[in-house]
């Protein structure tokens, strides 16, 4: 089986309902003409980034206006959506939450945002987003077809372990909606995808949104596909389009033959232990 | 405290004896000309790497002639040494192992390989290393100056706890002699290195010799040192040269402080428990 992956890097700017709106075009025509399988938004797409506005675009899911935009849209498809992120509001907690719809308009699943960013970098900016969200408490998997995939946000992409953890599990494909800025974007977005994916054998999916200069948040842009070698199979550019790329699935076990690090890990010496 | 690091990329050809000379006329050169105040050489470095002739080169640590001439070295020119990698012989066993000399010629630390290099790359190569040597069973640390330095021989870098575990050790400078083939580390000996150091906000250096076409293991070449942010600040080329790099080792804490990823581990999530 072969993986179709449409990453949608998507220009977010105007109101939630012009953004929900472009989001659904952009999803049919990721299904439609793409002919992708799975369809991914980025983080906090359905709102220009800002921290003071999280709370007043924030949704419960699964009731709000984006979930059921993308629970319809994925079943007027017939396609798997990794929904980017949304605020999400959960019993007076705000989240920053992925949603994951299956072909039949299903909630498959919901990741809230493990690592909230937590940067303080003189001269280009400063983020606690502990401060306004509350990280999630939990790995989360679903499958395609055979294959199993797990979530992260954004910040998720620099803690090694978790994705360890995901391939423990048996993931073969790890999909991170993300907003990075481009200053570390373009120190570390490739690096992180690239390194994640080779050192757990797995393929990799970064979706950002398009770069809009003039927003609170700029962002990398250069949403791309990974293999399990680390070699990129598709990178897209600053503007908003569609990132399209097969996963050769079969290569998962090549691969894993070919360089047996999983089995090759000296657990007298170091064990990485997962605990959910 | 700045260290000046030279990594040595020698080329390795013709009798050990004419490579340990050339080897000590270049950490001289490393020294005396490039004030370096750690030397370092690749993996393998005293004869042509041969499987089959691994155990004809092999020496007793610290008597054979490899250690005497670097220990030598190093109290010539009052310099801290990473003597790459020997094949290592030791109560009838086989070890491919890093010896680190100090300025006094006194043996400082010596690490044995943990992970031995096993892959088998259709028209590429077949290596199974743990044929031939037997695995070191620790980690291994020493000082310069402040700075604790963690050592790692060629494999023991795609094994991202490994690195990890020197971080939690408080290591600020990871070394690896090396002799990657030119195969991988087309694909993997700077996404390798980089990756290490931004994860775990470390220094890195990764030695490698000379590409020898002739050669029965063609070597990558691209010596190479890292920052802490994950950005190359020296790489050599494919020939015989000394690749030198003052790591500013305050930046050390100002990264680790601008985006605090130790702090932030989820430890209700993973936990990496290192043994020793």
């Amino acid at each position: 089986m072969v993986i179709r992956i449409a990453l949608i890097q998507l220009r977010i700017a105007g109101s939630k309902e012009k953004i929900l709106k472009n989001a659904v075009d952009l999803i049919r025509i990721a299904k439609k003409e793409k002919e992708a399988n799975v369809v991914v938004l980025p983080e906090c797409f359905n709102c220009p980034y800002s921290a003071q506005d999280f709370e007043a675009s924030a949704e419960e899911i699964p009731l709000g206006p984006t979930s059921l935009a993308l629970s319809q849209a994925a079943r007027d498809y017939g396609v798997h959506i990794v929904g980017g992120s949304i605020a999400e509001i959960c019993c007076g907690k705000l989240y920053n939450t992925c949603t994951v719809w299956g072909p039949e308009g299903e909630l498959v699943a919901k990741h809230r945002k493990v690592h909230p960013r937590n940067a303080n970098i003189p001269e280009q900016f400063a983020v606690h987003e502990a401060q306004v969200i509350s990280p999630g408490a939990s790995y989360t998997t679903f499958f395609v077809g055979e294959t199993k995939i797990g979530l992260g946000v954004c910040w998720d992409m620099r803690f090694p372990e978790f994705a360890a953890a995901y391939r423990q599990m048996g993931c073969g494909l790890l999909i991170y909606p993300a907003a990075c800025d481009a200053y570390t974007g373009e120190m570390h977005w490739e690096l992180l995808a690239r390194s994640r994916a080779l050192d757990n054998q797995v393929f990799v999916a970064f979706c950002s949104p398009a770069r809009d200069s003039h927003a609170e948040l700029i962002c990398h842009g250069h949403s791309l596909v990974v293999d399990p070698w680390g070699q990129i199979i598709q990178m897209g550019t600053e503007f908003q389009e569609i990132v399209v790329a097969d996963l050769v699935l079969k290569t998962l076990n090549e691969i894993r033959e070919q360089i047996p690090v999983l089995e090759e890990k000296r657990n007298d010496l170091y064990e990485l232990v997962v605990k959910k």
